[in-house]
């Protein structure tokens, strides 16, 4: 039982072994990002990131279609902190919450220092004086890699499922 | 902390004490499932099952009442892969995206080769053009088993908790 | 890889390396709570507690601003079956189901026998006879200590996002 991966679904892989430790860090890695993003700790989510990293947020109907129009499209870290000094100028205006219930990871791939797995998410969405209601919701698509700093992502691709709401993304999901 | 397992609520179990192997497993079984379904994979589907399965989708007051009524009711992998040719057939009337996000599963019997656990579930529904919704939640009920091809589901009993939607469940959740 | 912990989001704790049994534990303590809550057995909640345990139900806001105002604040087990009195006595007025989707707990501090950590949550609420909504979203906030019977808690904050709904907050989340 221990030996055997899950081939079911053709998920199989002799990559996706992952130890103990990592498979929890990797946990760690998804629970804290969404934990930042709700706190409104905006200026934290960079540094989930290496410098040299991709973050995505494309809608499903162009992702699976390979169109390359997204939604955001960040290349570097330096745009992540870019963005979020714009994300700081709005927050007074449009104040609502956002709360992330994030899947357990599907590992894909690993080898040592580096996973690429991927995770189902719901964001809910809270205005002031308004029930909480379905924001977004889809799948992240990862490359998380080992750093000294422990794991950070490389390339964090955010999928989701509604075309209705693109324009009205202001914060990273 | 380690040799006792939670009593509280009264889950304990002297067989409940998996590996770390056959945790992930477990974990990585329940969301491969949600993502090939999410993905529309149906033919998929069957493959997460032994030949001599059952599935069962069933409200909540129905399976709480022992009643037999379900929504849905398959006996061997066979009836899956029939009812895969059936949703094949409705994919291009009625578009819609589904999106399932799992809590982890909580295992409430383990020995080697043979596992009962049980994990909560929320599915949302897409349409074209429309917000993402809550579309039906509720509770996996599983026997998963230990094959050459990994884990897979002997037994899967999907009790939802809704009465209003059991007609227009098409795809498998 | 794995020997660091996650420290991107400034995370990183010396004592957050719980070991595999543990997390296991941890896990199955916040699946089965959810998991009995669902099942409305309120009578096995206070069971997840030890004896001189916090309990406390709060709007995101107060608990912000760190106002003492809560929905629920008990201090003792005693209090907590009190509580559960009380609700028995409602169960059959306003019957409605409830039902936990839980992220992965997020270890926040870890020293042997006492566990910090948090996890989102959403609730859905469904009425006879209706679809399943959004009730309640928000994070716990734990304190989990070994006990001869397993994990409980020593302290669980349930911090929701809505000032909306508390006055129809019957059962605990």
């Amino acid at each position: 039982m221990s030996d055997g991966r899950h081939e079911g679904g053709r998920d199989a892989s002799p990559d996706a072994s992952v130890d103990f430790a990592t498979f929890v860090d990797l946990v760690t890695l998804y629970q804290a990002y969404a934990s930042a993003l709700d706190a409104r700790q905006y200026e934290r989510w960079p540094e989930f990131f290496i410098d040299d990293c991709v973050y995505r947020l494309q809608p499903r109907e162009n992702f699976d279609r390979g169109l390359p129009l997204a939604t955001m499209a960040f290349e570097s870290k330096g745009m992540l902190k870019d963005r979020v000094y714009g994300i700081r100028e709005t927050l007074f205006h449009d104040p609502y919450y956002q709360r992330h219930v994030v899947g357990a990871p599907l590992v894909r791939a690993f080898k040592p220092g580096r996973i690429e797995s991927e995770a189902n998410y719901a964001v809910f969405r809270t205005k002031l004086d308004g029930p909480s209601t379905v924001f977004n919701v889809g799948r992240y698509l990862d490359v998380v890699v080992a750093t000294a700093e422990g794991l950070k992502f490389a390339s964090r691709t955010v999928v989701f499922d509604s075309e209705m709401i693109p324009n009205s993304i202001i914060y990273p999901i």
